[in-house]
This record gives C-alpha cells, sequence and structure tokens, in this order.
C-alpha cells in the first residue's frame, strides 16, 4: 500500500494549514482516512510481534534492538509525515490542529502502543524545546525531531525518586564551552535506546551544582546520544531493560550519564516548568492511550460477540438455523458491549473537546478567549489522562471478560491490550497524582477561575438546550459536581481516632456502601437502554 | 521445616473431629498455623518461577512437565495430609469443617494460585463421585483421591461450547462390560496431564446414543489415565497446552479422548445435576482464589508503601530523619489501601460465613436449621464466586497501583497477582453467568423462599442489636436490596427502538451517570476514615 497523506499535506497543504483555524473539513477529513490506513495496514500487523519478542539488549554495545517489524513500519510513520502533524511549521512541521493530532493518537495506540511511544516522546520533546530552547538548540535539533530522523527522550526518573523530583542526584557539572556533564542514573526511560533511527536527544532533569534539594533546583538539559556536529559518541549509555507486565515491544531503559555533554535548556533552575511542557502533553497523549487500547478491545469483543454462538436468545431464537444464537444477543454481553461503547464515546468526546481547547488556546483571535480555552485545558489534563486511562483500563479488562476464557488466551489480541493498558493509570504521574493536580492545584489555581470556566460552559449548555435529551439528569450532575467542588475547597477538620475494626467499618459504610444506590438506580432503570441498541449502530 | 499437621489431626484428631461441631477453637488453631506455613514456606517459593517457567508439553509421548518445584511442593502437601482436610472419613479423609477449608484455600491461591488448582480440582471430584457414584466407582477411586496419590479433572468444555453444554458432542458407547467408550476433544481441562502424580482421573460429560441434545442428554463418565486395575494406558491424550495471561504453571490440556474407557456416575442423562455438585464446589473455590490474590496483594502493597520514601505528608514530615515519608502516609495511597483491607475484610467475612452454612446444612441437628443454611448456600455461591473474584480483582489491580511503575514490572510480584487473577472472573461460568443463576434462578427458587431466609438473618441481626455502628446505614441498604429484588420478580416490559445515540445516552445517564451521586457521599464523607487507622491495625 502507498501513504499518500505525505504528499497531501506535508508541502502545500501544510504550508495553508497555519493553525487550527485554517484546517478543513476536507482535509481532516483525507488525514484521518490515511491515519486508518496506516494503523490498520502498517502498525497493527507489527503488534503482537513485539509483544511476544519484546526488545533486546546488548551489554557489550549496549544497544537495544526493538521487535522484528518495528524498525520498517517507523520508517513508513516518519516517510508519511506523520511526526510533523502538529509541529511547528518553521522546522517542517504541518501545523495542524492538535486535535487532529489527538484523533491519529488514538488510531496509533490502538494499533500498536509500544511502537506509537517512541515518536510520542519525540512530540513532548519537540515542544519543550520550542518553548524553552534557545535558538541554537532550536536550530541543532527541531528539524531532526520534527522530521522522526531523530527521536527523543524525557529523563526524569531516578531510583530513588519518581513523583518526588526534588529528590533527584544527577549532576550537571559546568564544562569551560558553556555546556555542561551530566552525570547520574535515570530509570524507566522510553525510547532511551533503540535502532529505529542513528540518533536519540534526551531531555534530562539535573541540578546544577549548589542548587538546593527541591524542585526549585532541578534544571533541564538537552544530551544526545552522537553530538550533531563530531558526530562524537556521548557516554549516555543504556544499561539494561526493565521486564514489564506489558508494553514490551517499548524499550524502557536504565541510563546511565557518565559525564555526557549537555546544554542547558530554559533558565537554570527552573527545570520543573520545561519538564511540565513535556508533561503536560504526554498526560494527554497518555489519556489518549487509555482510549485507543479501550477501542481496540471494543472492536474486537463485539466481533467476537457477533459470530460466536452460545445459548439461545430469552425471547426466543434469534438464528434458528445455526445450533445457537450469537452471545450478543445475551443481555450481559450486550450490557458489557454498551459499557464499553458509551464509555468509549464519551471519553473520546471529552479529549477531543480539550484538544479543541488546546488549539484555541493558541490560536483563537480574541484574547480572553484563548485565556478561557487555557482555563479549561489546564482543568482538564489530569481528568483526561485519569478518566480516559481508569476506564480505559476497565473496557479493555471488559472487553476480555466478553470473550471468555478465549480473551484469557494469548491467540487472541484482548489479553495484550489489558496488559499494556495497565501501565496508563501508572506513569506520567500515577492517576492519585492527577487527582491532586486537580483538586490541589487546578481547583485553587487563579482563585478557582478554571473551574468556573467550566461551570460556565456547561451553564451556557443548559441554557441554549432547554430541550436537550437527559438536560435534568445533567442539572443534576452538575449540581453534584459544585457540591463537591465546595466541600473540597472549604475542607473540614480531623476526629480523634478510633479502634481500627471501627475505622474499617467506618470507611466501608462513607465511601463503598452508598454505591448500592447508584446500583439500585441502574437496577431500575431495567434493561432497555442495553437491548435497544439496532444491530447496525454497534460501530456509530 | 516439617509439617507437624498431618500428625496433629490425621489420625486421633480426624477421627475425633467427625465434622463442624467436633472440631474446637485450639484444633482449628493449629492447623490454620500449619497451613501458614505451609503456604509460607512450601508454596510461595514456587510461585515466581511457575509463572516464568510455565509448563512443557512434549508431542511425542502426550505428557507435560509442571514447573520446577511443583513435583517436590504437591509431595509435601500430600504428605502433610492437606488433600484429605474436609473430606469423608470413610475413604481417609479428616472431615474437618467446609468452613477451615475455605480458610486454607485462601492461603494456598495467595502463595501459587496454579499449584493450588491441581488439588482444588481433585477435591471437586471427590464431592462429585462420592455424592453420586456407585460403590464399586467410590471403593476404587476415593481413598486415592482424598489421599492426593491421584488427581482429578472436571472435562466439560468443548471448542463449540463452554456456557451452553446442551452443545457437547463427546459421545460415550456401551462396551460389552458395562463401561463405555468415550470419543471427543474437550478444552480448558485443569490438570488435564501432568508429572505430579502417576495417575490422573477425568470426570467427562458425554453424550449416550440416541441422548436429546439439550442439557438433559448429558451423562457424566469417569474416565481414569491409566485404568486401575490392568494398569493399561487408557487412550485419553493430551492434545496441547493453552498458552495464558496468567495461571502459566496450571497445564491448561486439550484432552483427547479416542474411544478411553469410562463408567457411568449417576444416572443415565443426569450428568448436569452431578457436574453441578463439582462445580458448585469450584465456584466457592474460585472465590477464594480471587480473595486469596487481593490478600497477597494487600501485603505487598503494604510492605512497599511502609517502605518507600517519596514526598512528605501534607501534615509535616513523619520520618523527619530520611529525605522524605514512607508513602502510606499520602491520603490517596491510604485510601488505596484502605479499600482494598476493607474489601478484603468484607470478602473473607463472605466467605467463611457461607463456608459455617455449608457447614451447617450437612452437620446441623435441627433439619429446618439444615435446610435454611442450604438456602443461603445456594443464594450466595453464585455472589460468592462473582463478588470475591470481581473485587478481588480489583484489589490486586489497586495493591499494583499502589506500588506505581514497579508495580508494572516483573521485579515485583503484583503483576503476576493481575494476571493470575484475571481468569477467576471467568472460569467455573463467568460472573455474568452467576449473575444470571442468582437472578434468574436462585431469587425464584421455593417460590423465593432462599432470599427470604437472607432477609430473616439480617431483619434478625438488625434486631438483636440496636446499638450496633452503622445500623442506619445498613438497613438503608437492605431496603435497597428488597426494592432491587421486588422489581427483579416483577419485572417490565419493553419499548420501541431509538436512535442508536439516544440509546447510548439514556444508558449512560441510566446506568452510569448516577454513580455521581455515590461519588459526592464519598467525597463529602471526608478523609477521616482514611486516615484515622492505627499504624500498627493495618494488618489487623
Amino acid at each position: 500500500m502507498t501513504i499518500v497523506v505525505s504528499s497531501d499535506i506535508s508541502s502545500d497543504s501544510a504550508s495553508r494549514a497555519k493553525h487550527a483555524a485554517d484546517a478543513t473539513p476536507d482535509l481532516i477529513s483525507a488525514v484521518i482516512d490515511e491515519a486508518g490506513k496506516l494503523a490498520a495496514e502498517v502498525i497493527q500487523p507489527t503488534n503482537q510481534n513485539g509483544d511476544r519478542e519484546g526488545c533486546h539488549y546488548n551489554p557489550d554495545t549496549h544497544e537495544v534492538k526493538t521487535p522484528e517489524g518495528f524498525k520498517e513500519a517507523y520508517k513508513k510513520f516518519v516517510e508519511g509525515g506523520w511526526t510533523a502533524l502538529d509541529a511547528p511549521l518553521e522546522f517542517g512541521g504541518q501545523g495542524l490542529p492538535h486535535t487532529l493530532k489527538f484523533v491519529v493518537d488514538e488510531m496509533v495506540c490502538s494499533t500498536n502502543l509500544s511502537l506509537g511511544m517512541y515518536p510520542g516522546l519525540t512530540h513532548g520533546a519537540i515542544s519543550a524545546l520550542h518553548a524553552h530552547g534557545s535558538n541554537e538548540l532550536k536550530q541543532t535539533y527541531l528539524e531532526k525531531l520534527v522530521s522522526g530522523e531523530w527521536t527523543g527522550t524525557m529523563c526524569l526518573t531516578e531510583p530513588q525518586c519518581g513523583t518526588d523530583l526534588g529528590m533527584i542526584r544527577t549532576r550537571a557539572t559546568p564544562n569551560d564551552d558553556g555546556s555542561y556533564a551530566i552525570e547520574g542514573t535515570k530509570i524507566w526511560i522510553t525510547g532511551g535506546e533503540h535502532d529505529l533511527t542513528d540518533n536519540i536527544v534526551h531531555l534530562v532533569l539535573a541540578k546544577l551544582p549548589g542548587a538546593p534539594n527541591t524542585t526549585k533546583g532541578i534544571s533541564l538539559f538537552i544530551v544526545p546520544k552522537f553530538l550533531s556536529e563530531s558526530g562524537e559518541r556521548n557516554p549516555a549509555f543504556c544499561g539494561g531493560l526493565e521486564h514489564k507486565m506489558g508494553i514490551k515491544g517499548s524499550a524502557t531503559c536504565v541510563m546511565n550519564f557518565e559525564g555526557a555533554k549537555g546544554w542547558l535548556v530554559g533558565e537554570a533552575n527552573d527545570g520543573m516548568r520545561s519538564m511540565f511542557t513535556m508533561m503536560n502533553e504526554a498526560r494527554l497523549m497518555v489519556g489518549m492511550q487509555g482510549l485507543g487500547l479501550a477501542e481496540m478491545a471494543y472492536q474486537e469483543s463485539l466481533a467476537f460477540a457477533k459470530e460466536r454462538l452460545q445459548s439461545r436468545s430469552l425471547s426466543g431464537p434469534k438464528n434458528p438455523n445455526g445450533p445457537a444464537d450469537p452471545i450478543i444477543v445475551h443481555p450481559d454481553v450486550r450490557r458489557m458491549l454498551m459499557r464499553q461503547k458509551v464509555l468509549n464515546e464519551g471519553m473520546r468526546a471529552l479529549a477531543l473537546f480539550t484538544g479543541h481547547q488546546l488549539d484555541l488556546s493558541v490560536a483563537h483571535p480574541d484574547e480572553s478567549a484563548r485565556a478561557s480555552a487555557d482555563d479549561l485545558v489546564q482543568l482538564l489534563t489530569p481528568v483526561v489522562k485519569a478518566f480516559l486511562t481508569d476506564e480505559g483500563a476497565n473496557n479493555a479488562n471488559t472487553g476480555l471478560q466478553v470473550l471468555g476464557g478465549s480473551g484469557f488466551t494469548t491467540d487472541w489480541p484482548l489479553e495484550q491490550l489489558v496488559r499494556d493498558g495497565r501501565i496508563a493509570r501508572i506513569y506520567e504521574g500515577t492517576n492519585g497524582i492527577q487527582a491532586m493536580d486537580l483538586v490541589g492545584r487546578k481547583l485553587s489555581l487563579k482563585g478557582g477561575q478554571l473551574v468556573r470556566t467550566l461551570f460556565r460552559v456547561l451553564s451556557g449548555y443548559l441554557k441554549g438546550n432547554p430541550e436537550a435529551p437527559h438536560r435534568e439528569e445533567l442539572k443534576g450532575a452538575m449540581g453534584a459536581l459544585e457540591k463537591a467542588t465546595m466541600w473540597l475547597a472549604t475542607g473540614e477538620g480531623n476526629k480523634p481516632l478510633l479502634e481500627s475494626k471501627l475505622v474499617s467499618a467506618r470507611f466501608y459504610f462513607e465511601k463503598l456502601l452508598p454505591e448500592i444506590h447508584w446500583l439500585l438506580s441502574d437496577i431500575v432503570s431495567g434493561k432497555d437502554s442495553m437491548m435497544d441498541m439496532g444491530d447496525d449502530h454497534w460501530a456509530a
């Protein structure tokens, strides 16, 4: 097959599509079609073997070989211009909307999450460098990262610290030539070493001499595997690979920086700000990973449910000439498929809404509209990350359940989707960290302005749509959200200790038992919303 | 180490402990202590290698080799008398309470689910044979199954049918000597072939000539690997192993019966009844698997949370001399640990209550008390299976989340617990099938008597404990349960089809959105029930 999208959009179309507002529906539609082809025909065929074969580490050369097929698929991904989709025009990017990038991300993550992570992390490095790097650094690195000729990494975690980055020990000592000597060990570095490209560009958090032992003493450095001018090998070596439950085709590296040459990105001791440029972008991408895997799980379980014949429908045979009916006729199977479908639709709507706000925050001509859009992006980033990965994982698990025993075997793709997706609830800040970001930071930011912006949008919708279906339920949910927000803003004091069993009991009765009222309303709302989906509408 | 339990209880104690009422607290306590030692010192050390090595199939000999260490651990399990714990006295069993067996099951499943499945399935075969087999069959097989010298299997599923057993194709043709020639292929047969014992006894569902093509045309046969008199190899061969997401040390076999000699167990065409003797027992055991894995996940994540230093407590340093506080001080980590702990406690209480009812249903001197206990066992069996495996899987996943990125690596046991536990929601009837059994069968059985018995027990508790903590919440929950039961008993009619998006929306608003009221009450009930657990009480 031929990936024609590059010729369509990378030259004249790209210069036309300066930002979100310029991308026409036809162009968007063509890009999405081509992304679908790429995902189905180039990326997906590498997925199962990537899991089975995994990555190979050579301790003598410190080199990593990716699974068979990855290099060729990545080459096509690069040739198609996909690494450049929403990257800045001045460095060879196509400048298309971020929203469109989200759509493509979902497809890539659906079809091979491990492979998608190499360009995924690169994208974050591009953004950090573009936002915070000097002109010289941008000129040296951006074009090759945008084109996909090189990839990028994000080197944060160390053995003694993940969440608590104030504790990092990697040191940066100034050299005479304005560069720094980077010394230290980083772990869990995605794409830290691989054979997809000739060079790898590491963005590394480290401490300058005398910097305080807090997050205010961290600086960001760019450390290439090979120095761009001399071609010399920089002593930034992979020391081994992690053995993981999933995403086995993604090289998760221990990286040893042994006096490697690096250059400061942004201001000294201001590395957390640059890091968050990468991190916020990565969090949105991880949300799309959760959705992508859930969507693939839905498609696979739906297909299985239509094929597998077992037992008869309660309302009489639906496949009278066969030995049994397809299991999609059974209420419990439909319940599972409905839950997958509805939550996937809702997650996608939330993600694309957020992507659209991201585009508006950059490209809207009105300043206050840009600010409002930015409020929403900041508020919703932890929600997209946590909600799409928690419910994405649940949906992948539900998909496996639809297949029954088959789903537990490696003959079907579901168990890999479940394993691959498990990490998304953890990396780029666990979902508990996302909750802290939302409640501890975003709700009080600018005196509560972010959440007020959201309520204004929701109220506007309710006011403007007096006949909308389920308007009253939405209003009720919004009321509950307002109450919860209010409660979180005012807080509550401590109470004295109780005996451990009483604490257990209270936790249960306060936190878990009230689920019963939800379950009750689920039960008495009956089966119609499960059973009424038309046969042709499962993929709609 | 020495397993002393056998000498303690297998001879004089066992003959003393005829049934539940005879087991003294001291005896129970000694058995539990010894089971704990066995689990920790003999079984657990085989767990990780069992997962990594898996089982080996030799296509030339049709033989299966279990992972290294399994054979020795199984030998100690047998020598300790553990296969005989609650088995009938007259065939060498110890006749101890089923409740005690549940406690031991939890420990075995906690420490190596794969290994535990070989004797676990044997136990079901013993029960079916004891309840339905002829005296001759019992004399031939029971003693060796009870002693663990032989193991048993349950051969139900075929490629074209799992849930829908009416569709089985395996045939039983009468031989001249009163035996039958069994011909057909069974799949997903746990322990169908292995090297732990010299003989394996298969209990096989098959159809007699002319039997109807429904579940009313199924008979149960006993088919030994080696014929007990002649020692001749019976043509019941393993045709291969499944490749699975987890429980890799458990040999999941394709079994080809090529005219193998079998004997009828129970009446012709009444095989489903015998099968359900095994199945109901297996369902309770699978519930304990879910709990066992969840308990191990809790212990592992709790230990990690006490060791791992990261960030400071919001209320000031708790480990001022260290570089950071242990993560157990953080509210979100405590929330996860509390959820694990509380649900594990609740699941264990439900399981042991059910086990106790099982003992009462056999051993209580009063006939109506036996009947009431049996009502509760029947009603609660699908609840124990589904609730303990769903929430067990959730708890194992929560445990992984506590470890963050470490939990996703194979350096820690959490990811194996999650993978191993995933099957428990599926086998011995998926949890959707359990829901059907509860709602479609158990609620209406004997005109609704089973659930009325449960309400009587709950009302009795409320009446007898006017000062019980959380009495009002429990009353409210019971009211919701009564309403739901009533609604399920009366049902509701169909409504016309709607457009697919409207169906999606309705499903969401009816089934999923009401969760928000639960979440709201979770939020406004505050943090005390998470934060008040005393440091010494996490294991209490």
